[in-house]
């Protein structure tokens, strides 16, 4: 392998769920050093912070670290514990195209500004972040005109920008399915039993296995035909 | 005046200094119910915050919000403590367009996306943000092409833009050299011993009289043949 004074840097936004892990390990596989961001943001699945750190370690990310911001101050969302979690929707419902409550608002803007900051900070050229519009696609934020945008955002706000080397964002799932982002992930040697991925874990448990994002993660292993390796209560 | 209820709302940033206080008045002379947001980010300049507060009140804001986050964690300003911050540089030297180390990385992508996010919660269709491109041309977030980028995030990465109304990003300022910036404020009835601009204030007293911010507001008091009404060292 090479050093990592060697290989060019790359920011990860890395959640610890499926989507940003398969991300990280894309990243890897392309060569990068990786600077793998968390967010602290008033979450309340806060199981995905020690995720997000295992799975930076086994990756061998040069740094990983976490931002705190508070979003509660903001409000807007079920996320930051504002009403109920929806549970047991049709992947239909989800796929809809309606914003569900769990939306946060502007949180990819958020997390990609953070991002953005760090890259110039480091040098970085690269920023990847593992959005997907086929499976969220009621989130504006993860749609293909967003990312065109924040790149725009990226060429004309940062120093390195207007010295004509602006950073790259990447969102290489956005155009894949779950079943597809499991079997990229599986081919770079991904543990999906290092993830998390729940909204509303219990207390007892890595999982609810009810609400939007463990609905999705469990049709994507079904569809991919491969078991899930994390444990739900039903 | 009309009730709050009636009019339309406006996020407007405010650091609590000459510019965003002026664009406050501008925002409240437009007729918006004004939301104002801060952020405690790790500045040393922390007195800002403190007349933020004081000036959201007297504009008769229906809120004043302050984010946290710790710009700490990522670095690269001389702001947020690292290193020292220039004194007695020339106006050419600070407009010559090259970026000061007192420039945060993407710090308004960052105070944008916040205000995107609280923008949409509240339902507001306007955000205002005292950028100006003249005195300011070494920061490339303050250039109208960054802003212009801004606003396709905001249509394209919200829910509100989803919807076909996605907020504005207001820069009254961003064609305004200091002493209009000035005028303009004075006009609207702004009191400028209530703002705060110094980029390292000493314990004893309001402002240097020596960075770059004091400089140009100096120079901007005296351009617009008008005294500064805080007190300086010298």
């Amino acid at each position: 392998m090479e050093s990592s004074a060697e290989r060019p840097k790359a920011v990860v936004l890395l959640s610890g769920g499926v989507d940003s892990t398969t991300c990280l390990a894309i990243a890897k596989s392309q060569g990068y050093a990786l600077y793998a961001l968390s967010f602290r943001y008033g979450q309340r699945h806060l199981q995905e912070l020690d995720r997000a750190a295992r799975i930076a370690v086994r990756f061998g990310a040069e740094r990983h670290i976490v931002v705190d911001f508070d979003m509660r101050t903001i409000g807007g969302s079920v996320l930051v514990g504002e009403g109920e979690i929806p549970k047991e929707r049709s992947a239909a419902e989800i796929a809809s195209g309606g914003i569900p409550p769990t939306y946060v608002p502007a949180r990819n803007t958020i997390f990609l500004a953070f991002a953005l900051a760090w890259a110039e900070v480091l040098g970085a050229r690269d920023i990847f972040i593992g959005v997907n519009a086929v499976d969220f696609s009621g989130y504006p934020d993860c749609r293909p005109a967003f990312i065109e945008a924040f790149q725009r955002v990226a060429e004309t706000g940062t120093r390195m920008g207007s010295q004509g080397s602006p950073v790259r964002i990447h969102a290489p799932l956005l155009r894949m399915n779950k079943a597809e982002i499991i079997r990229t992930g599986l081919a770079l040697g991904v543990d999906y039993g290092m993830t998390h991925s729940c909204y509303d874990p219990p207390p007892d448990g890595p999982a609810c296995g009810r609400c939007d994002s463990c609905l999705l993660r469990r049709k994507g292993f079904a569809e991919a035909g491969i078991p899930d390796p994390i444990p739900y209560p039903d």
